[in-house]
């Protein structure tokens, strides 16, 4: 009965330990943007140039990607952008190159961040669902509260979206 | 004999006509750039990001993109970029985003600044070769000649070339 008892909770433990770890990665650090759910897609650095920005507050430079979706829809110009469409901002700051004044490169990367549209999902942010993240990481919810407002004040003629196909 | 001649100056005239287009196409608008050659490439604009960068003074921003060689060159980082490698520089207004200060997207385009990774055919300027374009038409001999000497001044240490792959 002790051996029995013994093999027991043996095997317990070895079953709560096998539990554990994705338990604890899935409640603790999921990926997801707080409010949205947005995740960072998978290869979205092999993604093709929409466009570049700068955000001077912030002393960054920007090059957004898009999916297939975002690209082909940017190129066409109709609105709304289509369900399925994803765009991805990388911020890197913004460094002058030595000796030579006013010219400036993309340096150590600051923030990704993500628009992905859903418009049954989203329905209360214009169709959009955000994501912000730090070394892969989903900054918290108090800022992911501000994307849509930011969007909404400012680019909400052009279905939210700031950036514009550059050709 | 007359006839003869007749016939003789016929066929010689359609000689001179059927290579008198490809002669004048290739004298007058060949579309590559002085002194080095080089010409846009096919299908450059949807290459994969390498980085972005300013141009203050002449009031652009920036986006470089790369052909496969130009971005696993920059991904892995050795130097020099080896034969083959691609760059294509995509140059647009800076442009404010209206009713929100510091924050900046690209406009209209105004160049196409491309470099080509050949050590021999470039030996004299550290193996590169430059083409600056403006609605697909190369600028003039004096601009290319600036090309070189500003890459050797202010990139010499990485292969002449300002870009590094942005994460």
């Amino acid at each position: 009965m002790r051996q029995n008892l013994k093999w027991a909770l043996a095997a317990l433990m070895v079953t709560c330990a096998a539990t554990a770890v994705p338990l604890a990665a899935s409640l603790a650090d999921d990926g997801a943007s707080p409010i949205f759910g947005v995740r960072i897609p998978e290869g979205y650095r092999d993604w093709k140039l929409i466009a570049v920005g700068q955000e001077v507050a912030l002393n960054e430079l920007r090059g957004v990607l898009g999916n297939a979706r975002a690209v082909e829809a940017s190129q066409g110009g109709a609105l709304p952008f289509p369900d399925g469409t994803v765009f991805v901002k990388l911020a890197w700051k913004h460094v002058p190159v030595e000796g030579l004044d006013g010219a400036f490169v993309s340096g150590s990367p600051t923030t990704v961040q993500i628009m992905v549209k859903d418009s049954a999902k989203y329905a209360t942010t214009g169709g959009w669902g955000f994501g912000r993240f730090i070394d892969g990481k989903p900054v918290d919810e108090a800022q992911h509260r501000t994307c849509f407002a930011c969007h909404e004040a400012h680019a909400k003629d052009h279905d939210f979206v700031f950036t514009r196909y550059g050709r």
